[in-house]
């Protein structure tokens, strides 16, 4: 299998400079050696901005005016449809009907077109619009350009960190791992990259123990507040994964939302579960770590209101 | 009055490189032409910790083996307390009783020592630590190396922007304004900074208004909630911000509640009243502002929970 290497990597930072905020890394109040990269703080909220902004700028002029569509109404889509307004390319996601209105309002407040069809025909609704109005269907990770953008948080964090030596990243779909594991090895071989998943959403440690990639279902995943991470990985993360990542450990519910919680009160960041998982295995599972200077990316801070008032003052 | 100036702002800033976080600037969801400067993401949750950093940095090394020490509990007293564990300077925060356990506690844990007197009796009890033990009294903000330090804020803004024109920030003790209107006049004489006091604290309009340097009490200045900025100016901060203010704007306590609510919902920012000021102004008081490309500079995020809570559910 064709994977995306160090020089993809490269060119989609190229792509990226000025159009994405360039995260700077924030020590950790309570760990001398632990730096957080905060993608957070990029508009709409998450890293998935990257991709989102790669996958468009690589498109021909031909295929930009036919305009990008997606199937996700989560980060991703809101991603999407900001990088589509900014590069000027039109865009459509197609949202499952009964998803909650503000996600809705939120990707047409930045101009995208939203189309609500029954949830189990996401996808064919999405191919129709490839087919008939050509439209360049944008997934959410199982893509080339969107690994390659997303390893941009890598890039910046060995040049800004020569001496890291443990990377900590969220497992969801696996396109993040993907795109830090590449840039960072190929960059600093001896640093550790190590996904991190909810042990409810274990699917990426079973398929990479066990060699085969495996599917956790719905009835499974659902368990775990870090929606963000219940997606099984494909064959292409997967791919790149089994080859570069040195590790990958779960963390429990618990230790999500209490690590969630010092994150808004100690290093004054907004992170929704899903973000919080990389700094709740520095926490927690240190034993199954490498010792030494290490970076948690927090992925994301699109948390529900109630969610984060509750993080912000128990425990 | 021996101003601050560029070159000092700019001396500041090779001591503080790699010393402070660098904090990007980050477009505002709601306003194409808005920017914020987010100072809440420093170590200790201020910029004031550029300040108490670059005056340390300036201490000779007799004065440093002798110490610093400070009488304010608040941002100022944990920046110190912060940056002389940082430089392995030993520090003494002078802390009134009746103060919050959690403050005297975040002060120790940076390893300074606390040392709890009657309110009357704070500056008393920091002079005689500097006339018998020779520890050097690190003021918040009447002080040229404080003013150079905060200064860098906008040396960054001027770098990071160049065609930046309006930036906002707020005014207590002045420190922050001085040194940023220093840095920005000088590099971009057409831009305009401009101040921001809550109208519960807005001694400093006044002061320029009748150019008198005049002192609100605490019995009207108690009523805003931007706690960060109930301080006087000074003579010092006062005669900077005459020669190098473009003009000065207030906004009511509903204005500030609504921007840090704001902040914290869309940008994902942590943010204290007081570093919602500058941020409220544009939303809210924008006929009384230039109009263009402006930066708000977010100073802080050290909030009470319960304050934070509200802010993340209310409105």
């Amino acid at each position: 299998m064709d994977l995306v290497h160090l020089d993809d990597v490269r060119a989609a930072a190229a792509d990226l400079a000025g159009r994405i905020v360039r995260t700077p890394l924030l020590p950790c109040p309570w760990d001398d050696e632990l730096l957080l990269k905060p993608e957070s703080l990029q508009p709409v909220g998450s890293f998935k901005l990257r991709g989102a902004t790669h996958a468009i700028a690589r498109l021909d002029p031909d295929r930009r005016a036919l305009g990008v569509v997606t199937h996700s109404s989560g980060n991703h889509g809101q991603a999407l449809a900001y990088a589509a307004r900014q590069a000027g390319v039109p865009c459509t996601v197609v949202i499952p009907a009964g998803a909650p209105e503000i996600k809705i309002d939120q990707v047409r407040a930045y101009g995208a077109e939203v189309l609500i069809v029954p949830p189990a025909e996401r996808l064919p609704a999405a191919e129709r619009i490839v087919a008939e109005r050509g439209r360049t269907l944008i997934p959410p990770f199982d893509d080339r350009r969107i690994i390659a953008g997303q390893g941009t948080v890598g890039l910046e964090i060995a040049e800004d960190l020569p001496d890291v030596e443990v990377v900590l990243v969220p497992v969801g779909g696996g396109g993040l791992a993907s795109g830090v594991a590449t840039a960072v090895k190929a960059l600093r071989p001896g640093t550790a990259v190590y996904g991190v998943e909810p042990e409810y959403a274990a699917d990426a440690r079973e398929s990479l123990t066990t060699g085969e990639l495996v599917a956790w279902g719905v009835d499974r995943t659902y368990r775990t507040s870090a929606d963000g991470l219940r997606t099984n990985l494909s064959a292409l993360t997967f791919a790149h994964l089994r080859e570069r990542l040195d590790g990958i450990v779960t963390v429990t519910e618990e230790q999500i939302v209490a690590a969630m919680a010092r994150l808004v009160r100690r290093t004054r960041l907004v992170v929704e579960p899903s973000g919080a998982v990389a700094t709740a295995a520095r926490i927690f599972r240190a034993p199954d770590l490498p010792t030494g200077r290490t970076v948690a990316v927090v992925t994301g801070g699109n948390v529900d209101p109630a969610v984060l008032a509750t993080a912000a003052t128990d425990g």
